[in-house]
């Protein structure tokens, strides 16, 4: 069943309509990301998934794999020849794992088709830096440079013009949201940027490991890649843009027990601000307020809560939304920055989607008008 | 924000089109299954909600009690006035505690609102039976008789009629449609009919007690109202008109750790077909599948599945959807009948928002357009 | 480090004392029930592990694998060369999977250690039974005879004379003992005993599937091997037993998201007793209760509630109890038994550390003495 | 029952014998820490519990508000008479909120029974800094100079001379333990010090509110008390003592979607050593370990793990075991602390019996042989 089934409005419009709608593409189909893709592009009016890509369940019904999409997805998996795919859809989107889209992209692709990458092989613009972080050898250079950093608050412009975007990490867009107006403003020193993250289960995917499995996951927490996760380049970088100079940040993930969600808590030296008076003085809540207001006020899914209001993650629950906040901490001269989204759709399918409708021109919220789900 | 300021079809609209839109009230609308109609019914495109009825929470702004609404609803909450709210709605949906509608509802009310009530005042026919399950007078016994038990699949035709529905239950309407056909169509012994039923704990409320804290809750599972749920008359009620006599049956729900779903297991004697050798034996996987799709396969959110695969809760977690299955156990003459649905959706919100569709002529599935969320 | 330098009781007696010491050896110890038997032997003062059997990590210190037991068990961990370990000492417990104990079992290892072995191998009576429910050959039939069924409660006396122990299921024993005392005094008909089970995850073991990742079993509940779970004979055995004659049930468990636990819910017909004026009635409240009085009362392990009280799993996780209630419908004349235990303590490790201390003479808690942890 | 019928060895002892076990008697028995309490003390062989105190439940069952102590516990609670309880005890634990140990205590109290108070009470020595903190007034400053804040592993012997002990908190348990060698040997810059602190629920107690409900807390995480948690100035003061200055930090706490467990991550910079040749350099992995074996290499309780693997809250579940380690980041050079405890066990009511153990001259792990369950 395509989603001209379920939507009445889709439903109802000539045939000849149908064919002026974007066919997608996906290749990672069967991972949590893949099938979040597939809920979001499902419910897209103006889009067509033609090609559920996935080398693990060539010829099985989609919906085999994921029952919650029976009888609203009738087609089988397919392949993720890339090279065949780009010559039937007007958008690929690559939920792979590292290495997989650098290896498959080639000019013959992005003649024909628009990539939005969901992994993290365009998102470093230094390829001794992935090389190094990621430790596989970058399969396609060439087209880092093109490539646009999807941070769609941050490079809305770019991203339209763009014919590859990297879709960015889920811990990264939060960390990046939640201090970038305070970094490129310069109210906070860089260098003490501490980044701890807690993030749902989900992020580590699908595959079968013992440290995934319920009982290992469930009544427990822990950190993990301390002072090494794959993430820390990407977010240096972003926020060394906003800083206007290279920095160096602690980010350190954590394992929740919950499906979804990341919550980050970021805490940075304050930088004083100088007064009429020639006296300095740390910035009040008000000039900080004043500084999310003016990055975020417009953005729809950027959300900056009412004073005293720390976020939760269930209150972003399936939707496109980020939550942040802050508390200024008088005696110790530290700002806490606090950051929520769920993780598969802000942080990763949500965010591909919302790509997509730049790229095409579309209104940016389109099919992502998703209240979050309580509880 | 109204829900014209989410969705783009409905923000483009003349303003004379949003006096066309249908407007809705909701009392109770701080339970959990206020805020999921609330949910629900700010991505409907045809309804606008005027009035957020809160007893508990009046002159509060509605998102500072549901976080997860801010930026969304901008509202603040007005108290439980059924009639002032009468002469300002088209419909008013209470989701409130049993006795409320029934002490508030009179002629002038009815007269100037149809009425969706997520309570039980309305679901029992005979006083008599609800009086001594519920413990409580009724207050307006003369509308026991035209108010049609909203069980969409089965009731549709009565409820496009009515003023006055009475949503069912959770717990029951996953147990009625789980076991609905093969009752209707004789196959199955009524009178050997168990149900075990599986719920998650939103089903409890968002009231402050003791069993419902998190720590009393978590890793735990536990039965309840063992061969005492007030539950029990609805379903014999219903299963008795599908029997066409008194049945009784005994129902056994369980608290689950998790926020949504309910699981039914449902157990029943085959009734031996006769043959046309005149031979009698128990009817075959497709006999009884044939039964199901007879009544299920046009029915869009009913979802019987593929032969042998169980239901799942998270399947339809966030969605309107009810899956169905069977397994026919030969060495006992058995068979156990399956169906899963979430509490708050089909077991309250959704079939509330599917039941107001029917009564005003809309497209039943409007605003139900929900893709399961996996995870 | 031995269990020696946990106890200060064992601490401080003379080496000698120690040769003393029963000697155990576990194979299979870093299965889920294997480490539950470490963690109990690891706190009996009577036992020393000698032998940490696994094949999968051979070498590797226990510790790595089960970091609970960091500086609690120092051992590197062995193969499962069940020959060898029989010369080393005196029981060896096999938390395996179905099929190898059966597999290693000669008169040489039997005539050197005592067994007790927690797979089915030595479950059921019947070979055909046996293979027919778990689909492989039996290695060694000739032992099925000896082999004494370890549901202590029931079989104490043959428990302590045996060589040979199959421990129980962890759904059988519940299922079991919940209805035992009403089937053998004749209070329930055995054909409509319906078993309705519900445990926790760890019961699926730690091997890497997909259906066993958080993600997957968190927020949802779903019923699994319908009307053909291979505890189904080992239950009917054991009640046929007590009904003395042969039985069909129905068992059917389902996957909740908790770590430890199993709730049964048990259906069952009353059957009428004859009274004095020769009219017959069913039994009531304080005559079921005497039945499971009689039976129970001394039980250390077995606590039947208090009247209305329904057993929850969490009230005995981490122990070795079993609550047991019930609640008679004057309705349909059903009776509704309950039982909870903890899946892996009386469910697997707790019973099999139980019936160790029959068969060596030790005071029958030894090292049992659990408190339920809460929360 | 009492314990003397759980433990065996306890269970022989000529009656004599009981006579001369400690009685100890807990104020607030009914809270999370006060069950925890009975829990480790019903196993304790030294003690009997004569006294289950708790205001909200005089005269009811103890075990009917705890059913896992359901044949476990016999005694009705009583109230909160500290006076009457003091004549009749050798030990009154106080597990109750703030303020009520330091109004109940006076010198009669005292003269009879040792104190170890679970509250904040006695542990901050400052009265104006609890005062501010705490929001009450302080109702018996005169004690607080005798009182020993009571830390085991730091404050052993002063414990041991105590009338009055101030048992940690359980998040500053954790911080506390996890920074103090390092902090102690000048290793790490006191002022850059950060603590990220993640807790199980059990810590919110058993208060029925909404934001402690299960569906407000399961699959959410968020931080509170940001910048102005309690635990603050008692974190400040120990390891201001252990800096040998005032020193000012950030500890931040967030709430888990778990019964149990608290994980700190706590970032540092690391300060630098003067080498032989003049020149200084960053400690390396080998001189902090070195520190950190120091201190905690004979402690029972406190386990550092070994290198790489990071703490998790499930390895030390049921435990009176902190598990600690750390990282460099030489990039940054920072320090990443991590440290895991179970909140109820070391963090209150086991490290309140390894106080009372010392108070009394009993092994210090008397009663606190818990292995840790998993999972």
């Amino acid at each position: 069943m395509t989603c001209a089934q379920i939507l009445p409005e889709v439903r109802n419009r000539p045939e000849q309509q149908e064919e002026e709608m974007i066919k997608a593409g996906i290749i990672g189909a069967t991972g949590y990301a893949g099938a979040e893709l597939v809920r979001l592009l499902t419910g897209h009016k103006e889009v067509e998934i033609k090609w559920y890509g996935s080398r693990s369940y060539v010829d099985q019904k989609y919906a085999s794999v994921y029952q919650n999409l029976f009888q609203i997805v009738d087609d089988a998996c397919m392949d993720d020849n890339m090279e065949e795919l780009a010559g039937q859809v007007d958008v690929i989107f690559t939920a792979t794992p590292q290495g997989f889209c650098a290896s498959m992209l080639n000019d013959t692709v992005l003649a024909k088709a628009k990539i939005v990458d969901l992994s993290a092989d365009f998102r470093i613009k230094q390829v001794p830096v992935y090389e190094k972080w990621y430790g596989i050898e970058h399969k396609s250079p060439q087209y880092i440079e093109e490539a646009v950093y999807g941070l769609c608050e941050i490079n809305r412009e770019d991203v339209k013009r763009a014919r590859l975007v990297a879709n960015p990490g889920c811990y990264t867009t939060c960390s990046i949201l939640t201090a970038y107006p305070l970094i490129k403003e310069g109210m906070i020193d860089p260098d003490s940027l501490i980044i701890d993250a807690k993030s749902g289960t989900s992020g580590a995917g699908r595959g079968a490991r013992v440290p995934n499995l319920y009982c290992e996951v469930n009544e427990n927490i822990k950190a993990y890649g301390v002072a090494g996760h794959r993430h820390t380049p990407e977010i240096e970088e972003q926020l060394g843009y906003a800083a206007g100079r290279e920095i160096l940040v602690n980010f350190t993930p954590h394992l929740v027990p919950m499906n979804r969600g990341i919550l980050v808590t970021e805490y940075a030296k304050l930088l004083p601000v100088k007064r009429a008076d020639g006296q300095e003085s740390l910035p009040t809540y008000e000039e900080i307020r004043a500084v999310y207001d003016r990055y975020y006020a417009k953005e729809k899914f950027v959300r900056v809560l009412e004073k005293g209001v720390c976020p939760e993650t269930k209150w972003v629950e399936g939707s496109n939304y980020v939550d942040i906040n802050f508390v200024i901490d008088e005696r110790t001269g530290r700002i806490i920055m606090m950051g929520a989204l769920d993780n598969l759709v802000k942080g990763a399918a949500g965010q591909a989607v919302q790509n997509m409708n730049l790229m095409f021109g579309l209104p940016e919220s389109e099919g992502l008008d998703l209240v979050p789900m309580f509880p």
